[in-house]
């Protein structure tokens, strides 16, 4: 029951969140975005309205500020609260004030609509942490102490290649969680993925001449992976190449004339398993012999649960692996912070690529991520991060296994995602089926390289991650009652 | 702390058990297994190693073969402990690969040189505000409250449209500050004015078909102007065509078959003077008559120091021109925030070329810039700034008037900088013995545009807001030395 209460203060929750950012205070875009949820009839007269603590956990606001709107919203006449029996929508709501509330905001025209239309119920699409557990108060810790000790110079012009406290604290942290062997100056910062992948093929915008590359296509990459880095890539002018997979990870065997390769060794995106550690030798081993260099996206590395840790791939051959790396999983992509382990020879082509100066990745969040790093805060939040994770991925191989025992699920020795694989053909109907239960997820198919001659494996895509805590019990469920023989409803 | 200590010894433990297992004692496993692991460079210089307690529990081993083992190491030499400080890394640890590690702390080859080679003694370039004048503590109070505040979902992944927060605010602001007329809905949020540029004409990556690009080149520019800008433009593959320039601005008459022009309406850069309020009309005029664009670059509109403010073009037709604006004069540059105020057509091809979520400005800066905003707090700063802009500009007008009253100031009725005008032929060697008085600055020849054939003005760019309050004097004497009849150096 209670579960269920934290799931419909989400949903309200989640209806409310863009108003609740109009400035004014929370306070008050609260009480209005509920007065025209009600007035609107989105929540009907009789609506039990979600405890206090269930929607100000939700919202990310106190609970005092939560009990104040429904106490001014009873006051109006909207609401009526009764001893023990909770906040309900009134009967009979009829404005007390009509000239108290202002006509509704016009919808926001460069408000982006959720990829399924409206925001799905449970949301168990991969990419995003649990935002909910953004550590804030260590975050606010670090950013104060190394904005408050950082000398002047630090709000003048940066280096492109990032603060130095930054680059330190990374090559030492690399080292001893992902085993990667560096040292700062072959690191360079950046705004995440997606920006160090500009860097390299795009050359900052100097494409046009094709005199500032780093490196050039055609590009080999996984049969299967984000399609947002091929887009990005292709847009870039550059050709990728699929690579079939098995369960052993990319047939790095294939890899004849390219000059790059771009891998998820620790963890392959999405299918799941690490590259076989004999691939992982003969990979570099290719991009020795021709030249070549192999891109390691190194994407949730931090979030292993088995006791093999698979450290970087760039350990291998500092010279012949570009690792990239982001905060985007272990913390937030909000702070749009990544990161570049460079061979040599690649130092300077980056740096000119990025600028003359740092004209992307804020300065003073680099500080911050660099306190948080070296006063351990940031290790402490992985590993509870970790414990969340591990917990979660345990709940719903445990879920399936009691009523979806036909699902096979796979590469959930990592990450922030697991892959149910399904019968073939039958991708198409089971994602149907989730959404039918409420459940936003991708299929295997939106993965799969559009040149891949390899076969196609059904199966469905779950970011256990993405859900609040509390919101998760009930997206499990869900998805369980689409994927459970002969379609059983949740009760 | 001890927390991220388990943590931190439970991953070197799991690095370590395997070796662990090897025969010959748990001390010499322990040994063997640390000392490889700071040979390879897993274990970075200056790392600082988990109490013994930490590792002992997290191996299963005894605490004293900890112990013995780190003094084992310390002895060889591979290790370092210093009372109260714990045991850390020895920062000269013997490499694997020679190649990668140099030997002595080689300078670090991403630092960049200063651009007059050594760090000037008083740096009199113009681009950056007094960096020892950022207001820590009314940043870190937005900061904080804004991040305190913030509903779950900001730390999710972000709108590219920026946060509404931040869009509404700089709506109010630039309004009231710029006299712009502008929606919330058509800011876009982006890192600067350098990131605005590649939106526009680079289509965030996109060039390479020419399918994604919101505007085309040629763009009539400025003759006198950033030579970063043009650069920047040349490596998107937009040309750009010099507009000449009198007292009264750039000569827009001379503007023909442009598909776009860039200004600097409010405040030449560099010369100094507003746009003629008749060319203003006349720009708008023809962008009308030609379906163009003007692209006003607001780069230090606040800074005004006569009593008749020069508002933004964009007032004069929000469809037809577009300003670009960021905090890098106002508050820093390494707060990597810009803003882009667009007509209604372009906001949604700006929001593709941005891409499907905020890949750039990092969120909780947004949030903090709103805050600081809608505080009053950024208004405060600027009219401190302001009054200490002015006092500025004051005390090196008057210094120059006493002691180089042959030099003839000009555009200093705003901004951050002033141009000392210079009889034809001596601005190279007005450069040069500033430079002999420790002065670094610019010449006008730096900024002229390579294909202009105006006339060429002789002159030093002076960027007054620089050095910090404290140094400030000295620079404007030492500048003064090089300048004074005769050249008298400064005692």
């Amino acid at each position: 029951m209670r579960e269920s209460w934290v799931n419909y203060a989400e949903r309200i929750g989640s209806d409310l969140h863009l108003e609740l950012s109009a400035p004014g205070g929370k306070r008050a875009a609260l009480i209005g975005a509920l007065r025209e949820a009600v007035r609107s009839g989105r929540l009907a007269p009789g609506t039990r309205l979600p405890p206090y603590r269930s929607l100000a956990a939700d919202l990310g606001v106190a609970r005092n500020t939560v009990a104040d709107a429904y106490a001014e919203l009873v006051a109006e006449g909207w609401l009526t609260a009764r001893q023990g029996a909770g906040t309900h929508v009134a009967e009979r709501t009829r404005p007390l004030h009509p000239a108290v509330h202002k006509k509704a905001p016009a919808p926001d025209p460069c408000a982006r609509a959720p990829r399924h239309g409206r925001s799905p119920r449970h949301d168990l699409r991969q990419g995003t942490p649990d935002v909910s557990a953004f550590p804030r108060p260590a975050w606010l810790a670090s950013y104060r102490r190394a904005l408050s000790q950082a000398p002047n110079e630090v709000f003048g012009p940066g280096d492109p290649a990032g603060r130095p406290e930054l680059r330190a604290a990374l090559a030492a942290y690399l080292a001893r969680a992902r085993g990667v062997r560096t040292e700062p100056h072959r690191i360079v910062v950046c705004s995440g993925f997606a920006h160090a992948l500009r860097l390299l093929f795009g050359g900052g915008g100097g494409n046009r001449d094709g005199g500032r590359q780093v490196l050039r296509g055609p590009l080999a990459v996984e049969a299967y992976g984000l399609p947002f880095h091929r887009e990005l890539l292709a847009a870039e002018g550059v050709r990728t190449v699929p690579l079939p997979l098995d369960e052993h990870g990319a047939l790095v065997d294939r890899l004849t004339r390219e000059r790059a390769v771009l891998l998820t060794p620790a963890h392959q995106f999405p299918t799941g398993g690490p590259l076989h550690a004999e691939r992982r030798a003969a990979v570099v081993d290719w991009a020795r012999a021709r030249g070549a260099v192999v891109l390691e996206d190194d994407y949730d590395g931090e979030f292993r649960y088995d006791r093999r840790p698979v450290g970087a791939l760039q350990s291998l051959d500092p010279e012949r692996v570009i690792l990239i790396g982001s905060v985007s999983k272990s913390l937030s992509p909000a702070v749009r912070l990544g990161w570049m382990v460079l061979p040599e020879r690649y130092v300077g082509d980056v740096l000119a690529a990025k600028g003359e100066r740092e004209a992307w990745a804020s300065v003073p969040d680099q500080l911050a991520l660099a306190d948080l790093i070296v006063s351990g805060s940031y290790d402490r939040h992985v590993r509870r991060m970790r414990q969340r994770y591990r917990g979660r991925r345990d709940r719903l191989v445990a879920a399936l296994a009691e009523r979806a025992p036909h699902i096979q699920v796979s590469g959930v020795a990592a990450g922030l995602h697991a892959v149910l694989r399904l019968p073939p053909g039958t991708e198409r109907s089971a994602v149907e089926a989730a959404v039918r239960q409420g459940v936003a997820l991708d299929g295997l198919a939106e993965f799969r390289h559009p040149d891949t001659d390899m076969a196609a494996h059904d199966g469905l895509v779950v970011g256990y991650a993405t859900p609040s805590e509390h919101a998760y019990g009930a997206a499990v469920e869900a998805l369980c009652g689409a994927l459970a023989p002969g379609g059983t409803r949740v009760s």
